[in-house]
């Protein structure tokens, strides 16, 4: 037995999410069978980050076990045989027989797009939400640095959210612009849910001129869901990946 | 009666292409019905590029005239509320009643986009070539040089293509790679049919070592179809945009 993370990217575009749900078609359910499928055994992905339904990855995580010989870094070229072109594993490597990627140490980053212009660009329309409104990168950036560092971060999450500390730690996030594509770029410990959705709706209040940039302070105080932005589209959201710490 | 140009942006995934043919949708085909629609009145669209089958547009371009009273510049507008998502007009103006997209003179702007790396990212899987064969970009762009100018470009044009004379300008290809994504830039003239697939599959060879970049002049001088490389696929390609001169 042994155990295998695989590094997973994925056009969410028309899948349910990662995590597995009846009755509908998520990365988790389609990892889970193809590699049973391959390995003819009962297979089971534990999975680092359950992304939202038509969010995007180029480095999800997930890890199994295994009595396959095959040696891990061969996985990822059989699996690709096997699934359907929106999800590619990037690669396969043996791990402790311990390792979680959710208890894990990691940091994680995220990208968050949108497109600024007069009208939506077809060739983008799946990977970045739009809006027309004239965004000030400068204030979306300005307003972004108070986020940096330890917070409790509960006006920017949902309020379903179930968890023990709202408390997380951000470390980077940047703000540009190429062409009409802003994108804002998030490192940190970990993210609650809609997190990063909610800070991109946050910043783009800033950049438009309705929120003040020094209101993110405000914002982060309240730890009220209410007085942050909204929850932008799914779509305009990729997981681009984890680096996992001693 | 007024001439009206529409710039043109597309996903062309699911079209066969621009230009209408019988039993399937193409975006003339779309242009015409929605434009219809819209003026109660048969709209015949001239287009400048008529695309292949799967390749996008940022700006292509599209001529009409039109009775309707909907001053030009709001006919943007009014037409994106009926279009399909894949297909979103960027401008419209009313131009000289005798102007026409493929009798003017103009620049002309294409990208091909190569993914090299180990495995196929999904996200660009609808817009980019993949090959994981590495490329060296130095001798991509070595062999691109050689392109540069007024040439035949017999050798890299379908063997289908009739027209009066292969020779073309190309003012300027540059290769850039970021991250991952290999982007081959090439403003000219003009292009025949299938050139532009040709050029970077030729520059593909050269970057993997199979082709010295030196033998572009050579392929130039055969006026040969067979010398050069292979046709790359429709995907990778995305027709920029056009600048029409006086």
């Amino acid at each position: 037995m042994k155990r295998v993370m695989l590094k997973v990217a994925y056009d969410g575009t028309n899948y349910h999410g990662w995590q597995i749900q009846p009755n509908v078609v998520t990365i988790e359910s389609v990892l889970n069978e193809t590699l049973g499928a391959l390995f003819q055994e009962e297979i089971k992905v534990i999975g680092a980050s359950r992304t939202d339904t038509g969010v995007h990855a180029l480095g999800n995580i997930a890890v199994f076990d295994t009595s396959a010989r095959i040696p891990a870094d061969k996985i990822s070229y059989a699996l690709n045989q096997r699934l359907p072109k929106d999800i590619r594993i990037q690669s396969s490597m043996q791990v402790a027989p311990d390792f979680h990627p959710r208890h894990q140490n990691s940091r994680k980053t995220y990208e968050y797009k949108i497109l600024n212009c007069a009208f939506p660009m077809p060739v983008y329309r799946l990977y970045s939400h739009f809006t027309y409104v004239k965004l000030d990168v400068e204030k979306m950036r300005q307003a972004a640095s108070y986020l940096v560092g330890e917070h409790d971060f509960k006006s920017f999450c949902s309020t379903k959210t179930v968890v023990e500390t709202t408390v997380r730690t951000i470390y980077d996030i940047c703000v540009e612009k190429t062409g009409d594509l802003i994108c804002i770029r998030i490192t940190g410990s970990g993210f609650l849910y809609n997190m990063v959705r909610i800070i991109a709706g946050t910043l783009m209040e800033a950049g438009r001129g309705t929120l003040a940039p020094e209101a993110v302070a405000d914002i982060l105080n309240a730890c009220d869901r209410q007085k942050a932005g909204p929850t932008l589209p799914a779509c305009g959201l990729t997981l681009i990946g984890y680096e996992f710490l001693e």
